[in-house]
């Protein structure tokens, strides 16, 4: 099958050997979507040798159980040991030796096939397209946040950051919250979030607005996001890390003491509220499509997720 | 009035008149308690100029309110505008114009009396000592821990730092989790703690203990405390933040989105728990106390508070 790989410094669409794992499903990807993690591993910031990608949807080819043979699935990307302390208390999300699909020690979805275990596949609701279902892995981790910080109708939100993950972030707070601010570089991008209850705010302007939010969520990948977060929220309010980037920034600690600020890292989240959401349509993430690439043209679809202005680039895999 | 004051980059004891406030209470100064922050205002990295000092005990000279006369009180350090937001909700210690004892906009208690508003004055039980009233402000910001955190029997903490702020976590910790381990670099300030409930570690063996906390608390005011505290907190675990020392630490931001870690910067706590525990006798902080000096001193005392190895000094304002 042709899988889109990373290898000895290299990004190219190879020809490999159709996976195979006893125990685990093969899933026959439909669509996939790349995201910034994947533009990390491809920079060599993560450490990862192997078929990139963890957004998908697919229809299941072969699995033990014969009921599942054909059903609409997305997966969550991290599979536990089963057997440690965090597995058994079911997170398998922090297993110390788990895989993680295209970004650990597991084989990912810019591919023609994929497996995973059963426990990972959730079905697609029938009312959510192919394209929204790649959204589903991205979007948990959006929604993540309310389940981790109460928002509640009054809370000043502010995310900074006007890339995909923080216009999800955007999305997902402005379900809860009726004072949600998006802040970003790029009238065009914060222009996708201001019809859906959310006020953009162009970063320039956020000086005026010191102290000014509850919770501001820190989505742009950036060393001055934080900086920002801290300006932005008020005493004893909350940060909430979203970005994986692999810098080192530096950080003025003492002022989170002064003000008692609460700092909350969020990776990760379920993805049945995600598929509820879309299924609703209620969260217009297909607005955030840029542009679709057969995977044969995955080497392009990369460089392109990667440039300026781009948002979300999907990968099909039929011709 | 004697007063140690620091002025023009310079710390002397200096003759000043007694300080009146309308509407405020004065006190006459007993005893006062050197503080890290002291040293920091010192060394030139907070800005405040005049009489530092914060921790005190001291008995009411004059007063409107004449019932308090005579009175042995400590008092609450941050004075709040009284009209803002925060003031109005409860909370001075976060008025942005808020003036705080020798540390910010207003004289403090290294004199021979000191001015605060009748509100933030609380009488001493009799079953507490000049010497150890002197920790209630301290005491108080390491129990206020347990205000943010929650702290159960079975929860594995582990305080970062030797120093007196890290002894008195460690105190207020123990006192509600039976698994509560100090880290620091000496034996000697390790061992005042290791007979009270806590499990004393030399930094050097605390590699062994990576992810085995559930929470950490950073309190040694080193660059190097937060790095620590990451490799030794469990994933989804906690970090508090008590050291408001001056630098911009670099810090792998990335580390606490992937293990989901939240930090909690800490400041400051309510006195009266504070003092429920130093008038139950359960806190031994006196053994804390390395030297006393008289406020003529004053200058000596600072400088053998710098010294390595010391922990609390105190001034007594009688000769």
């Amino acid at each position: 099958m042709k899988a889109l790989r990373f290898e000895h410094g290299e990004l190219k669409l190879a020809d490999v050997a159709t996976p195979s794992l006893p125990g685990e499903v093969l899933v026959r990807v439909t669509h996939s979507g790349i995201c910034n993690t994947d533009l990390e591993i491809v920079r060599g910031y993560a450490g990862f040798e192997g078929t990139i990608g963890h957004e998908f949807v697919g229809v299941v080819e072969e699995s033990d159980n014969k009921t599942l043979i054909g059903k609409r699935v997305v997966g969550e990307i991290n599979v536990g040991c089963g057997t440690c302390e965090l597995c058994l208390a079911g997170d398998p999300r922090h297993c110390p030796t788990r895989t993680v699909l295209g970004i650990k020690g597991r084989d990912g979805a810019h591919a023609e096939f994929l497996t995973l275990p059963e426990r990972n596949l959730i079905a697609v609701p029938d009312a959510v397209s192919d394209a929204a279902a790649c959204f589903t892995e991205p979007l948990a981790a959006a929604i993540g946040i309310t389940e981790q910080v109460e928002i509640l109708p009054e809370t000043r939100v502010a995310v900074i950051g006007d890339g995909k993950l923080g216009i999800l972030c955007a999305f997902a707070l402005a379900a809860r919250s009726r004072n949600t601010s998006l802040i970003g570089k790029h009238s065009s991008k914060l222009n996708i979030a201001a019809g859906h209850g959310i006020e953009p705010v162009l970063l320039g302007q956020a000086a005026g607005l010191a102290n000014a939010f509850d919770v501001v969520v820190e989505a742009s990948g950036s060393d001055s996001g934080f900086a920002t977060a801290l300006d932005l929220v008020r005493p004893r309010g909350k940060i909430v890390l979203k970005s994986t980037f692999h810098g080192t920034p530096k950080w003025e600690a003492w002022r989170v003491v002064v003000d008692e600020i609460s700092i909350v890292g969020s990776r990760c989240g379920r993805f049945e509220p995600a598929l509820a959401a879309l299924a609703a349509g209620t969260m217009p993430v297909e607005s955030l499509i840029t542009d679709e690439f057969p995977l044969a043209d995955g080497v392009r679809a990369v460089e392109r997720a990667a440039e300026r202005g781009i948002l979300k680039v999907l990968l099909r895999m039929a011709d």
